[in-house]
C-alpha cells in the first residue's frame, strides 16, 4: 500500500469539522451521562485517527474486514477481541488505570487461562503433580497498607509448564494450579516448576496481524496470582522470573518492572521445609501488598 | 454507570507512558511503512481514547463484548461493522477524505443497496415499474471541470418507493433502479416516484447502541448516483429532496448541503418530455461536475 490521501483544502477541513460535530451532537442523546461521556470521546478519537492516517476506500474496506473477522473468530473458549485489546497493549493500559498505584503490589491482565474454582490445597503443597522441569519453591507473604499480614486470604495461582502449556491445554486434570489460604503472618508456599514462555493463538486473525507488524507473539515465562480477603481489594498479577528473552517484548504487554525477580538456585538438597530434592532446584519469594477495600481507585466504576 | 476512575498519580502516568511507547515500538516492525503508519496512529489515538475515559474492567469488558457481537451479526447479506461505521460518521468521513473537494459534485456513500450490473434502460425511462407514489421526473446533466459535456458517461440510479423500501427488501423484481447513459450533451433523465425516508437496520447491536444514544435511525429520503466515465474520476453521490424531517439528523451522517434540492410541483397534465401524467407530479434537475481521473485525490490509494 502506498501512503493515504492528498493534503485537505479548505472545504474538506469544514466539512469534516461540521460532521465531526454533527455526529458527537448524535451519540450524546441518550439518558446515560456515563455513555454519552465515552461516545462523545469515542467519536473525537475516532475521527482524529481516520483524519490522520486519511484511510483510502480500500484500506477503511480492509479494516472493517479484519475486525468483522476478529468478531466471528470468537466462541465460547476463544476470545479473539480480548487478544485483539491484549495484543493492542489496551488490556494492560486499562489495567493500570484501575490499579492502585505504585505503593501497592502492581497488577496485571488476568488472561485466558484463569479457572474459577480451582482445588484448595495446603500451603507448602507440590502442584507440579509429575509435570517435568526444574522444581520451584514459592514462598509468598500478603500484606496490608500498614504493612499488617493478611491472615486467611484466598491466594490463586496458575502457571504454564516447562514446554509453555497449561494444564487447560493438555487434559491431564489440574495441574500446577491451586488455591491456597495464607497463615496467620500472612505467609504461603508452594513447590511447581519453573514456567517456560509460549506463544498466544496465532490461527485467528490477531495472528495474521502480528506477522504483519513483524512481531513474535510469545510471552514472558511468569506465574499468576489472584489474592482475595476481606475488607480488601483484590489483586491479580504476574511474577516474572528474570533473564527471560521476552520480558522486553510481552506480546500482551503485561510486564511491570516491580514484577520482575531473580530465581535462586540450589543444588539437589534439602531444601528449608525439609523436602528432599533429588535434582537442583531454583526459588522465589515475594511480598504481595493489597490495598484496602476503600482506598485509591475503589469504586471507579 | 458512574464515571470513569480517580486522577492519575505520577507513577500511573509514567507507567501509561512508558506502556504507549512500548505498543508503539512492537506494532511498527513491519515490512509495510503504510502499515506501520496506520498501526502507530492507531495504537496513539486508541490509548488516548482509553486514557481518557478511563473505562472500569466491567466498562471494557462490555466494549469487547459490543464488538464481538458486531462481529457474529455480519452474514453474508448483512454487514454490521459497516453499518457501525456509518452510525458513528466515519464512513462518510473516509468519503470526505477521499472526495474531490467543492469544485466538484460532492460525494457520499455507497450504502448497502447498491447492486450491480442492474438492466440498462434508454434515458426517458419509467423506472417505478408501477410502484405507487407522486411520480418524479429527474433530469441530469454530466459535465467535466471545464464545463465540457461527458457523453456516454454510464449512470447508475437506485432508490426507496414511497414506502421507504428497496427493491432489494421486496420480491418483486428491479424497480426504481437502473442504468442509463448519457446523450451528446452529457443528459439523461428519468421517471420514477418521490422516495421516502427509511430507518437503518436496528435489529442487531447497532440498534441497541443509537437507542442507547437516543438517537432515531431514519435516513432522509434520496436517490442514489453512480456515474463513471472514460477519463474521469468515479462519483458516487445522492440526492436529497429538500424538506424532509431528517435532513439535519441524517442516521449515517451522508448529507452535504449541496446535495439538498427543491423538487418542482406541477398539476396533472402533459409533461415537458410529452409523457401525460394524470396526477400531481414532481420534477428535478441536477448538474453532476465530474473531476479528471488525473484531478486532485486520484491515486491517493
Amino acid at each position: 500500500m502506498s501512503g493515504g490521501g492528498a493534503s485537505m483544502d479548505a472545504v474538506d477541513e469544514q466539512r469534516i469539522a461540521e460532521l465531526t460535530a454533527m455526529v458527537r451532537a448524535q451519540v450524546t442523546g441518550g439518558s446515560d451521562a456515563r455513555l454519552a461521556e465515552i461516545f462523545d470521546a469515542l467519536v473525537r478519537h475516532l475521527h482524529a485517527f481516520v483524519g490522520e492516517v486519511q484511510p483510502s476506500d480500500e484500506e477503511w474496506g480492509a479494516a472493517i474486514e479484519f475486525l468483522t473477522r476478529v468478531g466471528q473468530f470468537c466462541t465460547p473458549t476463544r476470545q479473539e477481541f480480548i487478544l485483539l485489546s491484549d495484543t493492542l497493549g489496551v488490556s494492560s493500559l486499562v489495567n493500570v488505570l484501575n490499579s492502585g498505584g505504585g505503593e501497592f503490589t502492581e497488577s496485571t491482565v488476568l488472561g485466558p487461562f484463569f479457572v474459577a474454582g480451582a482445588p484448595e490445597v495446603a500451603s507448602g503443597s507440590d502442584l507440579a503433580a509429575g509435570a517435568k522441569g526444574t522444581p520451584l519453591h514459592f514462598a509468598g507473604e500478603v500484606r496490608g497498607p500498614a504493612g499488617e499480614a493478611v491472615a486467611g486470604a484466598l491466594v490463586d495461582t496458575w502457571q504454564s509448564d516447562t514446554e509453555g502449556f497449561y494444564d487447560t491445554q493438555r487434559d491431564e486434570g489440574t495441574r500446577l494450579r491451586a488455591r491456597l489460604r495464607t497463615d496467620a503472618e500472612g505467609r504461603f508456599s508452594f513447590w511447581s516448576v519453573v514456567p517456560s514462555s509460549y506463544p498466544i493463538p496465532q490461527d485467528g486473525p490477531v495472528g495474521v496481524m502480528l506477522a504483519a507488524q513483524g512481531r513474535h507473539p510469545y510471552r514472558p515465562a511468569h506465574l499468576h496470582f489472584k489474592i482475595a480477603a476481606p475488607g480488601y481489594r483484590e489483586l491479580v498479577t504476574h511474577l516474572f522470573p528474570s533473564g527471560d528473552r521476552y520480558l522486553d517484548s510481552d506480546a500482551v504487554f503485561a510486564v511491570a518492572a516491580s514484577l520482575v525477580k531473580d530465581l535462586e538456585h540450589h543444588p539437589a538438597g534439602t531444601a528449608p521445609d525439609g523436602r528432599v530434592v533429588e535434582v537442583p532446584y531454583d526459588s522465589v519469594e515475594q511480598v504481595f501488598v493489597l490495598n484496602t477495600a476503600g482506598g485509591a481507585r475503589e469504586g471507579s466504576s
